[in-house]
């Protein structure tokens, strides 16, 4: 089969690859019918992730029809159209059973993070893929789905809203600025409404990201270019005390320390960017804040929910489809995705 | 009346003041029959605190008996023993409406803080104290309950089970470790038991220390001056992946650092120290660890429960009072807190 194969730092290929094999009774082979590229796939590109080595096919979203089946799975069978999910989990280890499937300790996991695919074994960018622990890792998908929608259910929609939203408390009423409007901050918008905020400020350096931020459910925006931005944002509260949560979308130590400053006493931080450098806090002021700061990795212990929204057209999921490629054009999309701000993409949907 | 003046940095004295008189309707005057001494006002007194200024009577913990009440007083009448609390409340704002009495709005606090007692108005190290919002803000003392097991409630004991415990979402079978075995580290000891933690580990520099939170209810005990001393808590654990729970309680940024290193992903880190600088937190490992951070002042909405368990004597309040002294000498009883490392004070008892 073809696949995009990873060779060391800047170096990638869309090369012949032989075809994944049954290896454990809980595998399942499933053929890609779509994929998309995460900005993840180009930090590893940079060769930021050690842990991905020369030869790994790329990609860990993905849409796909069930080929072949291991002897011990039960709930799916060939023929099924399934959702893959950037996370995979053993559905028996001790953080399985909290439902933190991020942090599975089973041995495909050799650093014990559910985080498989494309980064520990062969991922979803190629024809077929080797899906592990098939049972508790992949999602029969509903009728009325399509695979450009689905796909965005594999990490992006699942992390906005468990890491940005979930993890941030937001309540009924609350006010949230979500910092960053690039895809992830798009994801936490588009879900946040599901807790009933009142109020939803995008906050980009961007004028063009923050309006499209507004088709995505932001309420408000603010560039935090402008000096006097944070006032600006604080100005949007009843009164004027700050923010109910702040949701951390890029991943720098700048716009971290920014939603500390941007919520109210007894308010949350949600931080979702990945980050590279430490982050120093204010914990001068922070201490007597009564602040919660939560981070993580997505668990899609939520996927099935917002399945069945995106299935009932409720979340407009399809929205983030801003580009269409075929699979042997798997080059061009990663090109297109990689120049994003100058190509506007959000998530490139890539298809046989 | 006598009482304990702050005259600027490093000047204090025990000296004739005029006896508060009720300036609103809201007002109590009570008698402070104990009262005691928190690194807090060593802080004040060093010129920490800038917004407490030359002239102001310190102290924000005691147990009294109320000799005047002001006309919209409706729940305490003269000859009650009440308790006084750290944090006073209005009762209205918002603040107070969700619990969060520490960031009441009145005006009493004009910086919208709850703990204004020897802080922005005249505190309980005296014969007499003004307390505000006094319905909202003492509690009737029951029966069969010491002043010196009482006087823990006015901070220390809610700080420790509020800021720790609670906020660091203990739940039963928790590995809880709690760095830092000064008062507010034994205070997070002694309730933590109340949510079922299965460990408690104390860690602390000092041997000795850590030998007295036993009886405080540490089951185990950590030197943190020993090389390798947080593999050691971490063989305490069930699986070596790290505790549940870290509760700061120093207020420096190597004990919030080692907490954030002791935790298992998806664990707590509570802080309840008091911090005078920022703090680099090692955000390229946390991102993805699923972690929660908080911060707080205590909002004493605990009190009434802690009162309950202390006056069934299933919290032994009492342990923490140390060293006893009347009001005459109360620079005495500044002395030896303030030498706590050589006179192992936990709590100076200060009565009438």
């Amino acid at each position: 089969m073809k696949a995009l194969v990873y060779h060391g730092p800047g170096e990638k290929a869309w090369e012949d690859v032989p075809d994944p094999t049954i290896q454990a009774p809980t595998d399942i082979i499933v053929r890609i019918d779509t994929t998309t590229i995460c900005g993840t796939d180009l930090h590893i590109l940079k060769g930021d992730v050690a842990a991905v080595t020369d030869g790994r096919i790329l990609g860990h979203e993905g849409v796909g029809t069930v080929t072949e089946v291991g002897d011990a799975v039960t709930t799916v069978a060939v023929g099924d159209r399934v959702l893959l999910s950037c996370i995979s989990a053993c559905g028996r280890c001790s953080y399985c059973a909290q439902g933190l499937y991020a942090h599975c300790l089973a041995e495909e996991g050799a650093s014990g993070i559910g985080w498989i695919f494309g980064h520990l074994i062969d991922g979803t960018q190629a024809e077929y893929v080797r899906v592990p622990f098939a049972d508790t890792s992949v999602y029969k998908l509903p009728e009325g789905i399509s695979d450009e929608a689905a796909v965005m259910l594999s990490d992006i929609l699942p992390t906005g809203f468990e890491i940005g939203v979930r993890n941030g408390a937001v309540k009924p009423g609350d006010v949230v600025a979500v910092v960053g409007s690039g895809p992830i901050g798009l994801a936490v918008m588009m879900t946040v409404g599901l807790y009933g905020a009142s109020r939803v400020i995008a906050v980009d350096l961007d004028d063009n990201r923050i309006e499209q931020a507004k088709s995505f459910g932001a309420t408000d925006g603010v560039n935090s270019g402008r000096d006097g931005w944070q006032e600006d944002v604080r100005k949007l509260t009843d009164d004027g005390l700050g923010v109910d949560v702040a949701v951390e979308a890029v991943g720098i130590p700048a716009t971290l320390q920014a939603c500390t400053e941007l919520i109210r006493p007894g308010g949350h931080v949600a931080n979702v960017g990945v980050h590279g450098h430490p982050v120093e806090l204010a914990m001068q002021d922070l201490w007597i804040k009564d602040v919660t700061i939560t981070t993580g990795l997505v668990s899609t212990n939520t996927t099935p929910m917002l399945l069945k929204l995106v299935a009932q057209h409720k979340i407009p999921a399809e929205k983030f489809a801003t580009h269409h490629f075929s699979l042997e054009q798997m080059l061009d999309a990663y090109d297109t995705f990689g120049r994003a701000a100058e190509t506007k993409a959000l998530k490139v949907v890539i298809s046989r």
